[in-house]
């Protein structure tokens, strides 16, 4: 058990103080999720093996009573084991594939492309001993072009991003959480990407009004505003220009799978549609 | 409880006896998944309402003992609330918003676009009754075109399709089910939109050693076959041309997401990439 209900927690920070990591953004708040209060060990990328006296190159890592857990999901998965009276995070096997399935979806849809729209900004605000980390690392990893050239064009891709973000917006307007009525673990995961982007956002990605702020809202308030550090930036205030795709869409005809048959008055209005007769 | 241990389904079918709907076919494997067994009322899409003393436009309909259930989510939840100590189909409320959301991202990514390659058969095979109101509301859906010109092109198509499933093809190379070591409601509903698609699917939608065909296979052999209706055409066994794009990842790289880090010998080799060092 967790001594005086605190669990450290090895953060992988920016200059700012502020957490860069989505996965240890998800591991503080399956932490909070727990009940546990955190010590946290600062640091960026440089000398994480250092930090942790050899037990990891990743972050991550917890100490629980002095007990190392490390990797954001099977930090998440030990809490469970460990803690099965505190809120679970994980509640079937199948909320971690689903979970895991639509998380790698928006680091394709958007988390990657963000990349190249925030990677200096990435690279400046990380503490200065990581900058050249940062630097080669990334610009290896993008087939060895120049930081100041991959995020050249940004302002063309931000509004395009945005839009594929739909298949989520379908998802909030009829639930609350992806846990249901409560946030669960992939909540968590899902908020965290959107904390990596406020980590690097020097240009705001979303427009004001984009129907997934209710739901980032509520998540960056959990847990007493861990999402609210004073080193993140706005991500929304996109500006869009004659010609960029919506950004969202403001006349959604809602979801034909979620919609429920409760009997012959559910259905009349569609069915009239589809013989082609007047709708009213 | 379900008398003798059987349920009534209404289902709704082409002339061959083969289920057509998607959500009829999802409540044949959760009727199924529960352990009963089903007396089966046949039909295609004309005079539901007759068939079921006007309960419904709309099917699946069940009957358990008397008492109808609409809807085949709600069928789904009834089940599990009804018989708690038989298998579970959706065990977290996640279960269900994550479910639904991939099943939307596969009715946007697949489901749509074989609907535009395989309306022909779907009209052709209905029952005789069907012809007529299949081709006019389906014409409707597609802004008045006909179903002839609609299909045009679809040698063109399914390859792409095809290779636009491969965010469902990683989740599937590292796990065994959506439910996770066994199936759940989610496999189902994805299963379902497969087996709609064999019941269509005049020509192959996907090639013979598709990474998909583990988990299609052992899906559709669950519950005593119920997936290998004779009606069904194979689904496996498009040919690709010169010029067609890849139809699956053949050199799928990992998906570093999910990738677990178990201390430094885990991340040594990625570690040795990053800093640009020659990895063994």
């Amino acid at each position: 058990m967790a001594k005086d209900n605190r669990i450290t927690l090895y953060d992988l920070q920016l200059a700012s103080g502020a957490t860069i990591s989505p996965f240890v953004w998800a591991t503080k708040y399956a932490v909070a999720h727990k009940g546990f209060d955190m010590d946290i060990v600062p640091g960026g990328f440089t000398g994480i093996p250092e930090r942790t006296g050899g037990k990891t190159e990743r972050l991550p890592a917890i100490v629980d009573d002095g007990q190392w857990v490390l990797d954001s999901w099977l930090i998440a998965e030990y809490l469970d084991e460990k803690y099965p009276d505190r809120p679970t995070l994980i509640g079937d096997p199948s909320v971690k594939v689903c979970g895991q399935m639509i998380e790698s979806w928006l680091w394709q849809t958007a988390v990657g492309p963000w990349m190249t729209c925030y990677l200096k900004a990435y690279r400046d605000r990380s503490v200065p001993e990581d900058h050249e980390y940062v630097t080669t690392s990334r610009e290896r990893m993008f087939g060895g072009r120049k930081i100041e050239d991959i995020i050249i064009g940004r302002e063309d891709r931000l509004p395009e991003i945005s839009a594929n973000l739909e298949l989520m917006r379908t998802t909030l307007r009829e639930n609350k959480w992806f846990g249901g009525d409560s946030p669960n673990y992939v909540d968590y995961r899902l908020l965290a990407c959107f904390l990596w982007l406020a980590s690097v956002a020097d240009i705001p990605a979303l427009v004001e009004d984009d129907p997934l702020r209710d739901w980032l809202d509520r998540g960056f308030d959990l847990h007493g505003g861990l999402g609210r550090h004073a080193g993140l930036s706005p991500i929304f205030g996109l500006q869009t220009r004659d010609g960029d795709p919506e950004p969202f869409n403001r006349n959604p005809v809602g979801n034909g799978l979620t919609k429920r048959n409760t009997g012959p008055e559910s259905t009349r209005t569609e069915t009239a549609m589809m013989k082609g007769q007047s709708a009213k």
